[in-house]
């Protein structure tokens, strides 16, 4: 088929090369960015006066080569190719015996790092880029839905805020729940659900459910602080299990763990975008590790708090799914995937179902009906699956454009992986860096990063930073990202 | 002055006799209920065409007798005298050691009387008037303007449900909570209360802050089973301290526990409307606990959930207010006298204040902000005070009347007090009749009780019962007041 000429083309490159090439520059000089919406064909077709046959191939041939990634039903996005970004995350040493259990002492850290926030604040340094969280900005969130949600709720039962509260959680939100939870490959009555003040207090009332102070819990290494602030106000000893950044915590280590320690009392696992690691547990090491834990007695604790915001529109499925005798606890919130402003989360806690809702009741009694009423509207609407769609793409686009200005602004030696999903990328910063000096001079700047101490009890990852992909990802964003780059490389020295 | 006559008077009793005479028949033969309003002066005069001088003496004269009860600002209220009701509690011996402590084993108990109800539901006896909870009907409670303050609170602040939540609660409830304490001689800055998810919840952190499991716990004996069963999901040990039905904890016998056994750790007291007994504490008894229990370097807990409803416009003295040292930890919550279906409480721990902010981050983080601005709104406001006066008069006018049926429908031998205030009564039967038997009987009829082995480890209340008086007085409740009254009777065979 014959081409109209579009752009000049010097030699008998076929044109579909040389425009690619072009958009090959534009992306490497920046002009277009990771993340970015690629030209539609027919926007390329229309703009070089060209055919579809070779707007496609524009497309594919860049696409072949790592420059673009198609997204089902959303079009063409800018990326760069792997060979462009850091090293990937080594894999830890699955057949190390983790180091001995101990008692957290978790807080005293996570305290120290506030508490220099709040001295810089004092010193007219105020935060103005906060890359230390695990949330999304609010406008990403449903923020008008819900609260018109509310306000319906609050017509609907003008009695809501004075009469009593049901017992374990308004019983319709606990049925749409556990609708949802059938997309996760869970099959769990609205009886069998509580719902709690976020995952956190699920996390609490499961640990209490089956372990006395004193007691050893094993947990991926790195982990969420929260958790480690949980096991330290328990009094409870954690054991820090090696964990991959691909496929979660070792099954190998763990198992030599249990071997080890027989006072082991519960694992507690985030399989689906690990927090910090971003890594989702295969199916296949899913029912494994029910498997082991099951068979060495050991009650196994799932935190589903990311899940819904891991890559394409199929939910991965729950560790639940596979629990035959009710030994797994499924903690979840919507905490980070619908309203960072509601703390709704719920456990359904198979054969320890009575002590969790006895423990529960004893800690705050059931909860306030309001927030569960806007938001099981919400969830129970097809706006639902479609808002999450949505944010998963953003979330994509940010989670692209952050790796990519760290690729290219932080020093050699920096290394991280682009999980398949999520709010964050866990940053490995060359061995003699210390994340707490770049804290420090970060926070001078007023941008505040999670440095790598927080998430271990242990020095393992003081070279690591954990940096919040969940804020649209403007100029000052991508400014904060380039300064924090000069400042790991200053660190050094 | 000469009156006319208005009825037939048949002798030479004075007409202000007669009159009077005619209202105490009224009252003995249950034409005029005991908390009913009595006629106003005006009425009188119009009603009997008698002078205003004839009115006021019919009035000064019923109310000598003990048969009218003069209420500020709200007129004359119909009483029975405290002849004819039964026979006060009596005090117990405050000499005496308490039991030792024990682990606690009172979920089980309560697990039980839940478990009754349900069965008897699940034969088709549903449970038609409730009397063991200890809360006001819906409509006592200020549906309508909490109801406006939510919705406006969400118009204003769109972002409030999608944004962070304010760490420790939100700073404007804070400050209004803070202003309130001052009425009960507290100095607090907003900086040193915590928003939790009621009282029970500032309980737990308080007791956590404190104690390890396996430590001593002194309490009121009887006391309210939600602080039994705190107790026991924390592995705690319960020291039932006996305690007055009129001044409160018997300082006499907690000065000898605390010599007996050093392994007390906190005392956790109700100072004001005590639950079930109703005992306001002194204010000569609260200094005197307060330096009790500093001197003995024992962590005072008070739960302020009921004081405002003690009767009298001048609100009750706190501990804290006698606090210097920071050891009184002040737990309070909104969830009874303001709205059964909101969970607010705040806790202010003294020199405990950053152990229980950590606790309280581990257990639940922050609590939402949506009610805080709501009841906040509520309570900065003039009709706060205006809800409460109306309220406590609503409830003294509840507990009269079910006082009075109590009096006349019970065997002889059931003794209780009126206490100056409050949502309850609290019933001593015969000493031969187990209160669980009413449980059952009662049950079988759709009324539920709370039996008074729910609220102590021992059984030394078992022929007790707590009565709710949050219900308006209907005729549906006082026939069920008559016929628990037979039912007392028929389980003494």
């Amino acid at each position: 088929m014959d081409e109209p000429l579009a752009a000049p083309v010097a030699d008998r490159t076929p044109l579909y090369r040389a425009l690619a090439g072009q958009y090959r520059s534009a992306i490497e000089s920046g002009a277009l960015r990771p993340g970015e919406r690629f030209p539609s064909v027919r926007t390329l077709m229309g703009r070089h006066g060209v055919s579809l046959s070779t707007a496609l191939q524009v497309c594919r041939s860049l696409e072949s080569e790592g420059w673009l990634e198609a997204r089902p039903r959303s079009g063409n996005f800018v990326r760069r190719p792997k060979r462009f970004a850091a090293a990937a995350l080594q894999e830890p040493d699955h057949a190390a015996l983790p180091d001995p259990a101990q008692f957290v002492g978790i807080h005293a850290r996570v305290s120290d790092f506030v508490a220099r926030g709040i001295v810089a604040r004092s010193k007219g340094k105020p935060v103005r880029i906060n890359l230390s969280g695990a949330a999304c900005a609010p406008a990403l969130y449903p923020g008008e839905a819900l609260k018109n949600a509310a306000t319906r709720a609050l017509r609907r039962h003008p009695d809501l805020l004075v009469k009593n509260i049901a017992l374990n959680g308004n019983a319709g939100f606990r049925g749409i729940l556990a609708r949802r939870a059938m997309e996760s490959g869970m099959v769990l009555s609205p009886d069998e659900i509580v719902v709690t003040h976020g995952c956190i207090e699920a996390l609490n009332v499961a640990l209490r459910a089956v372990a006395q102070p004193g007691d050893i819990v094993a947990v991926e290494s790195p982990t969420y602080f929260g958790l480690l602030q949980v096991l330290e106000s328990l009094g409870l000893r954690a054991l820090e299990i090696p964990t991959s950044p691909q496929t979660g915590i070792s099954l190998e280590a763990l198992e030599l763990a249990t071997r080890t320690y027989p006072e082991i009392k519960a694992v507690v696992v985030v399989p689906v975008l690990q927090n910090p690691l971003g890594s989702i547990m295969p199916d296949a090491h899913k029912a494994r590790l029910v498997a082991l834990c099951d068979a060495a007695g050991i009650a196994l604790i799932e935190d589903d708090t990311y899940g819904a915001l891991a890559n394409g529109d199929a939910p991965r499925k729950a560790l639940k799914h596979w629990d035959r005798t009710g030994n797994v606890i499924h903690c979840a919130s919507l905490h980070k995937i619908l309203a960072a402003g509601m703390r709704l989360g719920w456990i359904s806690a198979g054969r320890r179902q009575a002590r969790v809702e006895m423990l529960k009741y004893a800690q705050t009694r059931s909860s306030e009906e309001l927030s569960q009423l806007a938001a099981g509207e919400f969830i129970a609407s097809s706006a639902f699956d479609r808002y999450l769609r949505r944010l998963r793409g953003q979330l994509a686009d940010q989670r692209a454009r952050t790796a990519a200005a760290i690729a290219e602004c932080f020093p050699a030696g920096t290394r991280f992986n682009e999980p398949d999903g999520g709010l964050m990328l866990w940053i490995e910063l060359p061995a003699d860096i210390s994340s707490q000096r770049v804290f420090d001079a970060a926070l001078d700047e007023g941008i505040l990063v999670a440095p790598g101490q927080m998430f271990s009890n242990s020095n393992r990852f003081d070279n690591y930073l954990r940096l919040n992909c969940g804020l649209p990802f403007t100029d000052e964003v991508e400014a904060a990202l380039r300064r924090l780059g000069q400042l790991v490389a200053q660190a050094r020295r």
